[in-house]
Formats: structure tokens, C-alpha cells, sequence
């Protein structure tokens, strides 16, 4: 057996697909985000401007929450040192998960190591907790998501996306008497579009599931004091489980859910992903709850970022530009195609020194390559008129059909 | 459906089972490990010895660790803010990477979010990458190698623990022509045993395997420059694949793979876990550079750590206390029945200042339960004689046999 041989014959296909990553090596500078420095390969560098970053507020340079991160690490020093049982459970886990609760509403909340792990391990352990669940899946929801849910080994059902008609179809078919599960996201994040999840819960109702939603896109975003958007849409309390991270608007790292105690502390008992890993760092917990805390009570940056996605997008739009129909402050423009996909944002970060990777397979489905523009509130005007003024070359140069078409 | 009442009984389950798990709210203070404040659910406080920290080298307090960390959130910020592909990596992680093959004698090396993912992520996705795959894992790997390998849904087989002779009958009968992969740890850190990795390289050869290593409790720890029980035994370059963590000895947070290029590019672009997730911070990072650095060249602290294990097992040998025969750094104490191991620790925490969990099941098998010691170098000889001292009372009061038997 040629093990290498295997190896590279896996890597080829990736290439020949032209979906082959290259990460882009950056070093952002505390205080002087959207920018960065962008060493290439060689060694050499150049300065861009970050266009793509899921530090969506820049609360990865908010002071507070930097000030709060160094403070645990001269208290309690770098890392937890032990699972949550085996001695790394902290003060700083204790405060994190009150402030998560609260944040949501919520009885009680779990840390997890990421938002990656949160949805993977409470999926396929709500499997374990209610035999016989069904578990009803929003077509595109994230990778977390379906391995968690595949992970359960259980039976499931996949909705189209957003289409609660299908979604009742689905439920009504199913054994009325076996537990159920809808499962999907607030801000679907490579479309920015928004699910109705008023509509969902009343469905869950109306056919005695529970609900779990992810969060992810939209904590610390949405909603008056950053709850995200079942908090500005009124409907936290009647979600059964929310999900979220720390990694994105807050800056930080983590993962959680929030729920009703008794939910909690189910999964908290049950779930592997939990129970058998290192906790994060007290610094870690430290500067989420300081940044949780700081979003709060700052309403007017939740507005501005929202400003921002507008202006992008308009801007776009008056270009000609394809953006996708996002209602979010994600500002997606459709390429199609995965090699032109990469070679524009080669051509940006080299010549425009704009920094945005390319979106494909299989973060997104074939033929919907895209890239994908996440503007903070720290994008100034003047960086949106340089990067429409990049992009508008590039779609000719690369021959790229404007709105009304996809990429040639 | 009555959801409230299913999650109830899961939890009844538990309790009834006498492995309901109460995280001790902890609080380490910088400079003073293993001492530690204890929060008791009323909020009252008293001052504690950790016995059973993974933070085996007391790195998570070591300066330049902190330090490191420290100029990191300076000058990059908090989180990464973004997946690996898409802004997520850094200098920090560049460098990480190449101070983690450069540990391990290999030409790459791939950076996780946690040791449990590293396992989850790249024993599925070897699954995928080398099509047809028979995995042989040894019957007391860790769960994020069960995880990882059940996840892949290909065929595997069980050897009984450390058994080479059970691994080559199970190896001889499986067809000559598949891919196979031998996963493995070196330390097993519940018992302290370490793996026959020689013998278990010289089977693989024989039947054209390959090796996977999980050396989570051992980097940091053995070997000259603290790269793991292979850098010890001199079988490094030997090893296809090597698993690590960095927050156990190296006192962070993290986990990673290194082995041969084209195989960590292979993991890097099929791997999900590894895909779909926040990079950890850029102080995360640089503070497990910092931490690897400087345990390549203080063997000293590797020898200052065995002989603080041996003191303890000699003095808890001669107190006839059943001790577990570890050949590593851990001290396992067994106990044999869940509902005496909790007793005897919350008695040790409330009544004599000692922090040590008790390790039930799922943990480790039924009728195995124990109070697994961890001695640093920071744990003293008074420290240890204090411990004995309770330890010793303890057995008597709660009647439980010593060497020769197992729990009453
Ligand atoms: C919808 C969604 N859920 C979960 C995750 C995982 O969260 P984390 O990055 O904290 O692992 C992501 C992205 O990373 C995501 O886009
Ligand atoms: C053998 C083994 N492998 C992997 C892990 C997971 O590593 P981490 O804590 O970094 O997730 C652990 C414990 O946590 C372990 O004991």
C-alpha cells in the first residue's frame, strides 16, 4: 500500500477542482483594525485591508476586553489545566456561563471549547438523552450542525432551506408520539439571509417539537443587548435550546448553549465533546464576559455595523455589482465559479491589497462560489470606495457578468 | 411529549448510578500552584491543594508563557477572527506550526482547536482519504480517538490494551491489500501505563500499517527536548502520525497532528473539524510557542517531575495504600466503586484542603473507579505528607481494603 501516494491522489482532486486553500498569513495590529499585514510565501509583506473577518464589531481590539484577558492571566495564569471536571472548572467558567444564561434569557448555559464542538456534541447528545427523537435539519445549516446531527445516528429529516411549507410536511408525516427536533440558524451566514423563526416555533408547537437554533452569526449583532435575533424579534423565551459563539462578534473563542437548567445539565453529563477536553484558558472566559457585558450596553454599535452593511451594499448595487439578497450585515457577491473565485481575490490582495478569501465547495454548493464581505463598523468610507473601485476592474478584466447573471 | 421529564430521568440515571458530576468552582492564584481557592456552592471560600491538574509542569504559570500571551494581545488583539481559511490565520499559528514539526522531527504540522478535536477531525477524515481504511485501536483509547474513528463509519477492530500479540492476530487476519492504521497512545492517562511503541512499529511494518500516536499526556513531559514517549524511545521518525495537546503540560490551550507533508495537507483540506471552525487566539498561539521553546531546554523540570511521581508512590506504597502500577507521572489510586471514590474526595476537599477528583465512569470502565494523583514539581514533600496523612485516615474510616484489594 502507497500510503503517499493516497495522500497526494487526495490533494490532487482538491486542485483539479481549484478549491485548494492557501491560508493568507496575517498579522492584525491592535488598534488599527479593518488593516493588517499580509506576509506572502517568500517572506515579503505588504499592508491590506481585512475584508472578510467574523470579528465583526472589532471587539477583538475593544480594550475592555483585552485589559480583561491580561487581568486573568496575571491572576490565574495561561491555561485551565483540566477538563471542566478534573480541576478546570474556574471562577472565570462560573461567571462566563451566568453571564450566558442571563444574556439569553435562559435558566442556565454551557461553555464548550468552540461553536464548532457546542453544535456537534448537544446534537448528537440530545440523540442519547431522548431515544427515538427525530431531529428535522434546515438544508443549509453548518457543518457543526450536521456532524452533530449525523453524529446522533438517529433518524432525521432535511428541510428545504427556510421553507417552513416543507418543514411541515415533514412533521406532519412523523410519528406524532416521537420526540422531535427542528434544528436551524438565525443568519444563515454565506447568504445572509434570515430565518422565520417565529414562524418555526409556532410549527414546533403545533406538532410538539423542540427548538434548538444557532446563534452564531448573530450574538452580540442583533436584538437590543446583543442576544441576537430571537431577542429582537421577540421570541428568545420560546427557543428551547440557543446556541452561539464567542469566536465572532465577541472577539474571542468558545462556544455555548442556553436553556432550561435541567436541559443543561443533561448535556452537561452526557455529552462527550463536553466532558473529555481540556476547558479554555480563564483568560479566554475572562475577556467573553467582558465583551458580552461591554455589547450590552452599546446599542449604537450594533447600529453603526448595520450602517456599514448598507452603505457596502449600496454602493455595490450602484456598481452593478451581483450582491446577494442578504438582509443581514453580510455582504455577499456571487462569482459562480471557483477557479475565477480565487483568482479575483488573488488579484486583490496583490494588486488592491484587499483582503477577502474566496468562498467555495464545500463551505458553499458548487457553482455558487462567491465572495463574501463582512464590513465592521471601523470600514471607513473611503475603504468601501477603494474596494468597489478594485472590484468593478475586476469584473470586467475577468469578464464577469454583472446583476442578473452569474459569473461567466 | 414530556421533554422536561426525559432530560430528568437522564439526569436520575446518573445520580442513581452514583456519577453525578458537581464541578469544584476553582480559582488558581499566578506564582502559587497547586494552591488553589475553592468557591462552595454558598459562596464561602477556602484555601486548597491541587492534586490532579493536568497542567502536570505548572507551565500555565511559568513567565514566559504569560508573558508571551501577554505581548500577543497587545499587539495582535484577542480572537482570530475567523476560520483558518478565512482570516484566521496568523503569524502566531504560522509559527506554531513550525515549532510543532520542528518538535517532532516531522516536515508538518496542523494546529486544532483542542486535542479532543485533533483525534476527532483527522482519524474521521483518514476514513475519507484513504478509502476501504481498517482502523485497530487499542481498547482503552482515549474517547476522542473512539470519537474520531466511529465518526469515520469505516471497519475497525479493537485490540485489548497494550496486547501485541492480540493486535497481530487481528493484523494477520484482515485483507492484505487494505489501508491500515494502527491508533494508539504512548501514556495512558488514567492507569499511568505506556504503550510497547517499539513493538508496535515493528507490527505495523509487518503488515503494512500505519501509526497514529496520541501522546497527549507525554509532550512536554518525556524525551530530551520534551517531544513525547517516541522522542524518548527513539522511535520518533518511526511514528506516521503523532497527536498532541497543548494544554496539559504546555499549559495552553490546543491540539494538533505533525507527520509527513503530504499528510497534513491532505487532513488540512478534508479535515471538517479542522474546516469549520475560530482558529484559537492569536495569545493561545503564542503562548504554546513560548511554552514548547522553553521545555525543549529544561530537561531539568522533566526530571524534577518524576522523581515528585516516585516520592508519592513510595510514600503511598509504604502506607499501603493501592496504589495503581503506573510507570509514568500519574499516580492512580484505586477505589473500585463510584459512590466511596466521591465520598472520600469531597471529604479530602472539605475536611483536609485536598483537591483530587474522583474518576468514575464514563471516565474509566465500572468497578475502576479511583482518585488519580497528578504531582507536579511544584508539590512538596510536606504536601505530599499531608495528603498521605488524610489519605491513610480516610481508608480506615471509610473501610476500604488496602493493597491486595479492592474497594469495600
Ligand atoms: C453557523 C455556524 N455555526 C457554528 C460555527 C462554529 O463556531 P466556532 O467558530 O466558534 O467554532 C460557525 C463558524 O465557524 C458557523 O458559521
Ligand atoms: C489521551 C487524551 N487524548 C486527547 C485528549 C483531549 O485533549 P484536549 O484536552 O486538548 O482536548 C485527552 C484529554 O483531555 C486525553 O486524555
Amino acid at each position: 500500500m502507497d500510503y503517499k501516494a493516497a495522500f497526494a491522489d487526495a490533494l490532487d482532486k482538491v486542485r483539479s477542482e481549484g478549491r485548494y486553500r492557501v491560508f493568507a498569513d496575517l498579522k492584525r495590529h491592535r488598534g488599527r483594525f479593518p488593516n493588517a499585514t499580509w506576509t506572502r510565501p517568500d517572506g515579503s509583506t505588504s499592508e491590506v485591508v481585512v475584508w472578510c473577518s467574523n470579528d465583526y464589531l472589532a471587539q477583538g481590539e475593544n480594550p475592555v476586553v483585552l485589559d480583561a484577558m491580561k487581568a486573568a492571566i496575571d491572576e490565574a495564569g495561561a491555561g485551565s489545566g483540566g477538563t471542566r471536571n478534573i480541576s478546570g472548572t474556574t471562577r472565570y467558567h462560573v461567571e462566563l456561563e451566568r453571564e450566558l444564561a442571563d444574556l439569553h434569557g435562559k435558566e442556565s448555559a454551557l461553555l464548550f471549547t468552540s461553536g464548532y464542538v457546542s453544535n456537534e456534541a448537544s446534537l448528537s447528545t440530545l440523540y442519547k438523552i431522548l431515544p427515538g427523537l427525530i431531529v428535522f435539519s434546515d438544508a443549509l445549516n453548518h457543518n457543526s450542525m450536521i456532524s452533530g446531527i449525523r453524529g446522533g445516528r438517529g433518524p432525521r429529516h432535511v428541510f428545504r432551506h427556510n421553507d417552513l411549507a416543507h418543514l411541515e410536511e415533514l412533521l406532519a408525516a412523523a410519528d406524532p408520539a416521537a420526540p422531535k427536533l427542528i434544528a436551524f440558524e438565525s443568519v444563515y451566514s454565506m447568504d445572509g439571509d434570515i430565518a422565520d423563526i417565529r414562524g418555526t416555533v409556532a410549527l414546533a408547537k403545533k406538532y410538539g417539537a423542540m427548538t434548538y437554533i444557532d446563534e452564531v452569526h448573530a450574538v452580540g449583532m442583533y436584538g437590543p443587548r446583543g442576544a441576537g435575533v430571537c431577542e429582537r424579534d421577540g421570541v428568545m423565551a420560546e427557543i428551547d435550546i440557543i446556541e452561539g459563539t464567542l469566536g465572532k462578534a465577541y472577539g474571542v473563542m468558545g462556544g455555548y448553549i442556553a436553556a432550561d437548567a435541567v436541559i443543561v445539565d443533561a448535556i452537561r453529563s452526557y455529552a462527550d465533546g463536553f466532558i473529555f477536553t481540556t476547558s479554555v484558558p480563564p483568560a479566554v472566559a475572562a475577556g467573553a464576559v467582558a465583551s458580552i457585558r461591554w455589547l450590552k450596553e452599546h446599542n449604537e454599535v450594533r447600529v453603526k455595523h448595520q450602517e456599514r452593511a448598507a452603505a457596502l451594499k449600496a454602493r455595490m448595487e450602484a456598481a452593478g455589482l451581483p450582491v446577494m439578497p442578504s438582509v443581514s450585515h453580510i455582504v455577499p457577491v456571487l462569482v459562480g465559479d471557483p477557479v475565477h473565485c480565487k483568482l479575483i481575490s488573488d488579484i486583490l490582495l496583490e494588486e488592491h491589497g484587499v483582503y477577502v478569501q474566496p468562498i467555495n465547495y464545500p463551505t458553499v454548493p458548487r457553482g455558487t462560489e462567491r465572495l463574501r464581505f463582512t464590513p465592521s463598523p471601523a470600514h471607513t468610507d473611503g475603504m468601501m470606495d477603494d474596494l468597489v473601485r478594485a472590484l468593478e476592474k475586476l469584473w470586467v478584466r475577468c469578464n464577469i457578468q454583472r446583476v442578473g447573471g452569474q459569473a461567466a
